[in-house]
């Protein structure tokens, strides 16, 4: 009997396209061109929709991973799925997390559960459909096969599911708007009514649709970034404007799983709650990643007191740095995937954070 | 025998110009017209050198002080210090501290040190001093005038000392180089070589010098932003282009004060190091207040990986508000005077930054 | 027989505070209690709805005025109105324009037709229907009132209408929400799905219906920033969170008016068309003042070519600035009115901007 | 006898790594592998020292070229002189230009001087010599031997002089420290005192001492960005982080020389002044390219009215974007190589700005 082997590398970058610590991962052997599943990291650059940094990274880690597993550049998406998150403000290192899965004969008989991974990616996804139920529902599509991929029936060993869905840009609204169709927004940006926003929200909704968080018949466009109520807690959703089709990797911990790593998630309670988070002298060696989302919240209202962030015009770039000093200065460590700065998400409930922790298992 | 009796209220405030919280406070009786000597705190902002958010504050924060004296505005700085620093970026509500002291007869035998305050105004600064000897020694002049008015000869019994000076302005400049003087820098930001800076930190070196913590023979104009190793572990330093002298208040604790307050001080290890903060569970009812700079670190590794925060076009606004985070995750609340943003200062050792907390003693 | 006598005066400020130049103006007798009836200009500050350098301007012109004609404050706003826009990016002077009207005799029998002004303010108006057909038909009714206080009856002798009307704060959305009642949006920016841009655009869209320029019936909540076809050549409109109704000043020539001024206006034929504005030598000392507003084009195209402007994450600041060099550089001079910086607008056609010149009559 | 034949051709680049304009050129035969001397653009980005769209057009053009050319990405900086300026704010379209040159028999007996280029690389310059007389003197060495290969040897013939040179980055500043030099500032922008304003000034410097502007005997470290009177009047330089050498391209007119092309140059007489720029209906077909510098003045004043460019936190995109919209508003096109946002600088005297134009002769 075979089942996955799943493990993770974490990697500093030092510039948008540094892929020298996949080649020193690839040169030892940690990861092979059969097990790279995934490449998932944050990027320096404006974090804004035309993120230079982001886009160059995203053609430079491509051509890397087209020669390592020596296939054309335009198959490697059908082989990696990359999810690149923009901006690194404050205390973010940027880094690439490289993902491994293998199958290998079953040899333990632990009970615990371990880390599993699976992916897929959606059906393209016109730019009429961003931010709406089109994209809704080809998130929730992909979401159910990548479950399926990593052997996952049980939404509650999901603990952590990335998308990367197509955002708008000026080129997508002139077409689509050329063609008799409307768009969600105008603002490319990833302010309250900006299309990033949308469309994040919109995989949101998509991933909670799969995993039974939301009701079908609760969803329509109307609801998105409108109906706060509706949300999951395991989706980590980025959006760019210079993707086509969507694509969906789920995390969880599957029984049977020979992985040395498991996962685990949590939700803050609030923007300055650092409760929820792995503590650096817990965890010491153990803590192997964190996935976290800084999503500002919606009212001016801390705990009673007003805050101004609504108001700061940079005030996307802010909510993604203060989720980056929650995490490190909680955990240690600056390698952190933050990605944030939205104004109220369907990711995580009304002014909590979603976490979620990749550690090594104490027995392995 | 008499001796201090001082407190402190804060009030947060809904504008720039709202006064209500100090009405009530003066309502209640508990500020009064002889026992108000300073007023400190954050003004919501640009936290520019331009910023006309504090500005606003200070001129309607004078009104209503001259009133509630029944002074002339004019009078007003030699009976209450203001300590104004702008910018509420994230987390940092913005709110205005009163400080009151009186003097009341001993009637405790207690031997705790208790919270004690002493001001003391500088001599007026021209803009050729600014971020110079000549800032430094009026700054240190000033201290040693506020020491000795708060009852204070140990320099170990001072745990805060917030001073405003002078900054740069292009009128202040061009004043100064028509009367053929140069100034220290023609940027008139908080940047590395910004005025703003150099204002801080020649008045940070300034208290440093007054309580011992560097000698006289160690400072130059060619030290100031250049020789790290000179600091102080208590400065807390702003600045503003419309000053034309600066202004002092030292808190510490003292032998025989009848205050039910105390202070303390810590320096943090580096820039995402929460160890030394008064954390809410801990303190409960106690914390009164806390004041912290954020001071962004001149080097690009923490804790051994890269952050791009050198980087950031908007490295000021994220670096004081990645401070109001971690204050607020740590106590809990969001009514805390955080300044910072400055690339490196002689406000605390290289990479480390200053804290200090006012608590309610536990046997008042 | 009696008829307007309308004058205008430009002052430049020194900070938001500064009414020395409107001192000036009353101490010369230039402008009297009973003569002046509006203060239009443009204060420094960052532009944005939190704009503490144009809510200051606000209160400090305010308080000069109740002392200039010796009335409560709060009467101001019934004898004069305010039109302040704030954010002066590049080479935009900040200033005030005291513009005075008094009722003279006719003397002249000169059949060109010379300025006048007339003002009104609007109905209250409600968070929810910023940005909507509420805020549309209150800004119409009050420029049907202002047209009648010029003397004006055909909207061809109308060459501007200035309106200054409420935008959308937290508090002001929060109190809308907790009533039951949507908002127009959640983003209190300019940004191209911005409160403050759906306010000033539904202000235009009042002014083109009370003018004929568009049609009540191809009115409605929707069309508001989608429907491009509907606009006003003459409106020129801004907005701000602290309002609580709207201000309409029209100007325009009327026949019998003893003014030795006139206005006139053109619409520019895109973004980088400074064909229609008046020329520096041409004019000489003829021009009194300009007002411009610099909106955006909605495409990223220019004659042909891309720009980037829409991706430009301070597009909002740039796109203010680049109107105020336009006119800058034709004139010769900076103390222009110069709003703008949203993306698209029902002001102007679209990818044009208006501009309004007042010239000292050729024969005065 | 042969003689220079020089040609210009600017292609509109759709993003940082857009090549395709280029392949056109090469596929129709206007460029070839042997004629290809320099490629000179606008790239779209931030603008700032870690601007990624320029870094990555950067890399993306070098290896475009390095195909075209048959040779290794390491060769053809020997090959071909790159100059990108980064940051294309407001109406500025991303272009790259391609000059080319070739050797052709001398047909014409025309006494008008035509388009010439010649270029050269510097010498290594270390991060402490950036913005100080290693990079001054290096400059002009390259200065004079790319004069040379233009073929020109009176200065009055040379009437553009492009620069790249290194500038500063966090990691440079630590080479050169922790070999226990000093740098020129640790302020990483180009800001009054960045590093990035003392290389372009240091650039400028070094033209202005290679063609007699300013005497060897002036010059020191301490002139640089304090005496405002040393300047040249045909420097356009700029500066990136990621550079170890200068670049330098010459471009003037040649007696003999068989081009179709001509180039000229002035200076504006102050900030807002359009007077002395090729306009659009004069020159109608004629014009090829416009090269100009847009530097914000070091003082407050325009004409006599106070500006607050100098207060603005975005002075360095907005002072970018007004001399585009400066040029573009003249000229009538958007593609035109506009860099600037410095305050103050040794490109053209105090106040002014240079402009060059390359045009077709009327009688060719």
């Amino acid at each position: 009997m075979k089942a996955q082997r799943v493990d993770m590398f974490v990697c500093p970058m030092a510039t948008p396209a540094d892929t020298s610590g996949l080649q020193k991962l690839a040169d030892s052997g940690k990861i092979r061109p059969d097990t790279l599943v995934a490449l998932v990291g944050k990027t320096e650059g404006t974090g804004q929709h035309d993120d230079w940094g982001r886009v160059w990274a995203d053609v430079a880690l491509r051509e890397w991973t087209a020669k390592f597993l020596d296939i054309p550049v335009a198959d490697v998406a059908q082989r990696v799925i990359f999810v690149l998150s923009g901006g690194c403000p404050g205390v973010i290192t940027p880094h690439i997390a490289a993902v491994t899965r293998e199958m290998v004969d079953v040899t333990g008989s632990g009970d615990a559960k371990r880390l599993v991974v699976g992916r897929a990616g959606s059906e393209p996804m016109a730019p009429e459909e961003v931010g709406r139920m089109g994209q809704i529902q080809k998130v929730a599509e992909a979401t159910h096969r990548a479950m399926a991929d990593a052997g996952l029936t049980d939404p509650g060993d999901v603990h952590l599911v990335m998308v990367k869905v197509p955002g708008l840009t000026v080129a997508s609204i002139r077409d689509a708007e050329s063609r008799g169709e409307t768009v969600v927004s105008h603002d490319l940006t990833f302010g309250p009514e900006g299309a990033g926003s949308y469309a994040n929200d919109a995989a949101a909704l998509g991933v909670a649709l799969a995993l039974g968080e939301v009701q079908r018949s609760s969803l329509s466009d109307q609801v998105v970034r409108r109906n706060w109520d509706l949300y999951s807690e395991v989706a980590m959703t980025s959006s760019g404007g210079e993707k086509r089709h969507g694509e969906v990797v789920v995390f969880g911990n599957g029984a049977g799983a020979q992985s040395e790593l498991q996962i685990g998630h949590a939700v803050t309670k609030d923007f300055i709650d650092a409760g929820g988070l792995p503590d650096a002298d817990d965890l010491a060696q153990r803590l192997v990643h964190v996935f976290a989302k800084s999503v500002i919240p919606g009212s001016d209202q801390v705990r009673g007191n007003r805050i101004t962030l609504l108001d700061d015009v940079d005030a996307y770039q802010i909510g993604k740095a203060l989720g980056g000093m929650l995490i490190a200065s909680v955990t240690g460590r600056t390698t952190n995937y933050v990605s944030g700065g939205e104004r109220n998400s369907h990711q995580g409930p009304p002014g909590g954070n979603i976490v979620a922790a990749v550690v090594r298992s104490e027995t392995s």
